[in-house]
């Protein structure tokens, strides 16, 4: 085992635990954090690997854990710290303890069992701020029911943002809860040549023009004096009725 | 085989292909859709699933593909047209030229193998718009190389997005790409009791208030009039990088 520093506390088990890195307090970091604001990321698979990283590149320090050799040594350079170890373990208890982290990710995709063990040690820990990935319905219901926070499911979400998209009028779509979509599209045909005033948008379908983008051009914000050519994309915001009535225009 | 109807061309194959269903055409749909705008989707596991369902919610007919019998049944009800049957087989070839669908999306999640051959069938069909769910960034350079044309990453997308969501500022958080995102969030202390045009959040930080959402009501697009009350919710687009400064407000 090759630990070292203040976070000797995360390894407590020789067996269990090994730690393949290499302190990187003296890497720049975007943001100076202290030890609390760590990060605990537990399973470095594709959801649990992109949340690492963009973590990091946000100025987080993250502890990854995981139980793939493999795996775990191909991070040790990507992200803080990486902790060779299998969190539904009752020792991982101990090491979360001593680790203190405001904030967990679950991010085991693996097996719905190591993933509640692992969610379950975090709720047993008191870490305040649990994040979870679920695989079905159920197992979001049995980390929701323990006392994760906040349960995530990639799949189904994903599946709902294609079925928008699948039409080809809009370039992107997401969805917030109560209902309100923000799409990317191609403006309808009324709208080409004449400024946001002129055409009225809002009024007519419900929906807001936020921003156009010009291509080769950041976006920028839209005004009732912008004017809209074929060239241009639209972000627009409202209902998701209104704003797939609003797509659908020709 | 209980094959029926002018969808019979889709199963030309008696020991491959096993029809569950039940031609809903009588069942009242949002829009009037012609057979050539059905979507077929192969693969119903989570994402395949979720996407079928929410097609199918929005009107669009839905000719489904899962080579597990159990799951496929537990459809039959639930999209217009359910077929037993393994796309990733040769025979499929003839099933898709049959049916001649213009969008197809591939869920597979099983295997890569699968996956690929079942996009494969599906490009020498010829079909004009397809998309598939890739597991690791090795298989969507091999969907988008054989000429997939939309290929989706949901672990990899929901891990991002999760990474802006941790720290609690952000209530949702969605990004496009061009690095534009759109955010729900509590408003700074800065901004409450103020009107927009007051707090001049646009002016001082770069994003704009799309929106704000009061509790229990829908949301309502932001003018510069709106007053902020500590109740609000912010709907506020920009650049990532503003966005995260300006959650980052107390």
């Amino acid at each position: 085992m090759m630990t070292l520093s203040r976070h000797t506390s995360l390894d407590p088990t020789h067996d269990l635990t090994h730690d393949l890195t290499h302190d990187l307090q003296e890497r720049p970091m975007a943001r100076n954090r202290l030890f609390d604001d760590d990060v605990l990321v537990i399973g470095l698979g594709r959801f649990g690997a992109a949340v690492a990283l963009e973590l990091t590149k946000l100025g987080h320090r993250v502890v990854a854990v995981e139980r793939d050799n493999a795996i775990a040594e191909s991070y040790v350079n990507k992200v803080a710290k990486v902790v060779h170890a299998d969190m539904a373990q009752s020792t991982a208890l101990d090491m979360i303890r001593s680790a203190e982290p405001k904030i967990a990710i679950v991010g085991i995709g693996s097996s719905v069992e190591s993933s509640v063990l692992a969610a379950a040690n975090l709720v047993d820990a008191e870490v305040p701020s649990i994040w979870a990935k679920a695989l079905t319905p159920e197992h979001k219901r049995i980390l929701t029911r323990i006392g994760v926070h906040h349960v995530i499911s990639p799949e189904a979400d994903s599946g709902r943002r294609v079925a928008h998209l699948v039409n080809g009028k809009m370039l992107d779509y997401i969805e917030f809860d109560d209902g309100f979509a923000i799409v990317k599209l191609k403006p309808p045909s009324e709208a080409i040549g004449f400024t946001l005033e002129q055409s009225q948008i809002r009024r007519k379908y419900g929906v807001t023009v936020v921003g156009v983008k010009a291509p080769g051009e950041d976006f920028t914000y839209a005004v009732p004096a912008t004017k809209i050519s074929q060239h241009h994309m639209l972000i627009v915001s409202g209902p998701v009725e209104l704003i797939e009535r609003f797509a659908a225009r020709p």
